[in-house]
C-alpha cells in the first residue's frame, strides 16, 4: 500500500493551543480512499525545521506527502518556501494563483470583510510557488493550496484552517489521491436521513466511522433548516469489489441501527 | 529553552481511529512548567519505524523525548524494544517492575477485573526494560513508565492510555521536568470554585488555559458529589518572579470571569 505522510505546520500546535485535528480528519479520509497513513509530523514554523521533515519524509520514499498550515499572508507562514528548499526549485511568482488571490480580495472587499483589496506583499507572497507547482483554488478561504512532484513524490500544500483544508481536500485531492494512492475498487453511495440537525449527526457518523474502519461518510450542508431529508456520501474502497460492497452495507446498517436508537430513519437510493 | 520532543506510537492514530489528544495535553503541561515541544510524531507500532524517530530526536540534541504507546502487555506493544536499539542497550528483565506488575495483577483479580493473576509471557513482558531505566510507577493501569537517560536526553516512555499517561506524568514527570527543562521561576497557587460539575468546569479551564499562554490549570477530583467548592491548582513558570506572578494573577481573573458569566464564583486561598 502506498506510504503517505502528514506534515502539520505550526507554534500553536506545538504550545498545546491547538489540538491537531486536521490530521486525524486526513488521516481518516486516505484510510477511506485505500491509502496508508505511515507518519504524522508537527513542526515549528522554522525553515529548517520544516525542510527537515520534508526532507525525511522523502528519503522515506513516500508516495504522498501532505501538510497542512503555513502557506497564509503573514511573516510565519513559511512552508512554501521550505518546500522550495526541500526540493531545490525556486520561488516564483505564478500568474494563475495572484489572479485567484486579487479575484478573492475584491470579493472579500466587496463583502466589508477586509478594508482593501490592494494586493498589499504579505497577499503577494501567497502567489509565490515553487517553480513546478499546480494550483489547488481554495473555495472558501484565500492562499490557493499547491501540488508539486518530486522524485516520485507527490507533496500537496494545504492551509491550516480546517474548513479551507477540508474543501480542498474535498475539491482536488480526492480526484488526485484515487490514482496515486487509492486501492483498485472504490465506491461511493449516496443515502439520507431524516435528522436535519448536523450537530446530532455529527455525533452518530463519527461513531460509525470509528467503527467500519475504512469508510468515510460525508455529509452534504443543506440549507432547507431542519427536520428535511439530509443527503450524505459513503465511500469505501478496497482490493476486491466485494470487500468495497461489504463496508459500504456495514457502515449504511451501522447507520441505520444508530438512527434509529435516536428515533430517526435512513433512507437508500437506488445504486447509480 | 529546552528542547522537548514527543512520539506517540499507535496504528490506531494513523488510522484516524483515533484523535492524538495525548501530544496536546503532553504540550500544554510542557509550555506550563517552561519547556518547549519543538516537534511531534506519531508513527506505526513497528520498530524500525520508532527507531527511527527516536533517532531523529536524540540527533536534534533533545533535551526530553517523551513517548506515549507502546509499552502495553500485548505483542504489538514495542516501544521498549524500539528504544532499546535506539540507544544501543539490551532489554533485561527488571525485578522491581515484575513486582509492581505482580501486584497490580494480584489486586486485578481480587476486584474481579482478570481471570487469573498469573504473570503470563505477555505480562512479563512489560517487565523487560532497557538497562539503565528507571521504573515510573502507574497507579492507574499495569504498565509502568520508564525513564532512561542516554548522551544528554532523557527519555520517558508513558503509556497510551490517557489517564495512565497523565497520572504517570503528574506523579513523576513534573518533578524530573523541572529540574531538567523548568524556568527559573515555577510556582503553584490554589483556588476553589463552587461549581461541582467538572464536565461543565472543564469548558471555562480550557479556554483560559487557551487564553493565557503558559499557565496549566489543574482539578483535583471531588468526591464530594455536586455544588461542592471544588480545589483548582494554576501552575505557570517564567524567568522571573514577577512574569510568574503576572501569570497566576490573569489566569485566576479570566478564570473569575468566565465562571461570574455562568452564575459561580471563585475563592482565593492565602499564598503559601
Amino acid at each position: 500500500m502506498s506510504r503517505v505522510e502528514i506534515i502539520a505546520v505550526g507554534k500553536e500546535i506545538l504550545r498545546g493551543k491547538t489540538l491537531d485535528t486536521n490530521s486525524n480528519w486526513i488521516a481518516q479520509r486516505i484510510s477511506a480512499l485505500g491509502g496508508k497513513v505511515a507518519r504524522i509530523t508537527v513542526v515549528d514554523d522554522l525553515i529548517p525545521e520544516i525542510v527537515k521533515e520534508l526532507k525525511a519524509s522523502l528519503n522515506n520514499r513516500s508516495k504522498v506527502i501532505i501538510t497542512t498550515g503555513g502557506i497564509g499572508p503573514t511573516f510565519d507562514d513559511r512552508t512554501l518556501e521550505a518546500v522550495a528548499r526541500a526540493t531545490r526549485r525556486r520561488l516564483i511568482l505564478k500568474q494563475e494563483a495572484l489572479n485567484l488571490i486579487t479575484q478573492r480580495y475584491r470579493e472579500l472587499k466587496q463583502r466589508g470583510f477586509v478594508d482593501s483589496e490592494e494586493l498589499t506583499p504579505s497577499r503577494k507572497k501567497m502567489a509565490l510557488l515553487p517553480r513546478g507547482s499546480t494550483i489547488l483554488p481554495n473555495s472558501v478561504g484565500t492562499a490557493p493550496g499547491i501540488k508539486l512532484s518530486s522524485k516520485g513524490t507527490t507533496i500537496f500544500c494545504l492551509p491550516g484552517v480546517p474548513a479551507e483544508m477540508k474543501a480542498i481536500f474535498e475539491e482536488s485531492l480526492v480526484r488526485e489521491l484515487q490514482n496515486t494512492i487509492g486501492k483498485q475498487f472504490f465506491q461511493e453511495r449516496k443515502v439520507s436521513v431524516d435528522l436535519g440537525d448536523e450537530s446530532r449527526l455529527a455525533g452518530v457518523v463519527d461513531q460509525v466511522m470509528r467503527q467500519v474502519s475504512g469508510v468515510y461518510i460525508k455529509s452534504f450542508p443543506s440549507h432547507f433548516g431542519k427536520e428535511v431529508q439530509l443527503p450524505l456520501g459513503i465511500t469505501a474502497s478496497g482490493n476486491t469489489q466485494k470487500e468495497v460492497e461489504d463496508l459500504l452495507r456495514k457502515a449504511i446498517e451501522r447507520l441505520k441501527e444508530e438512527l434509529e436508537r435516536i428515533g430517526h430513519s435512513l433512507k437508500e437510493f437506488p445504486e447509480e
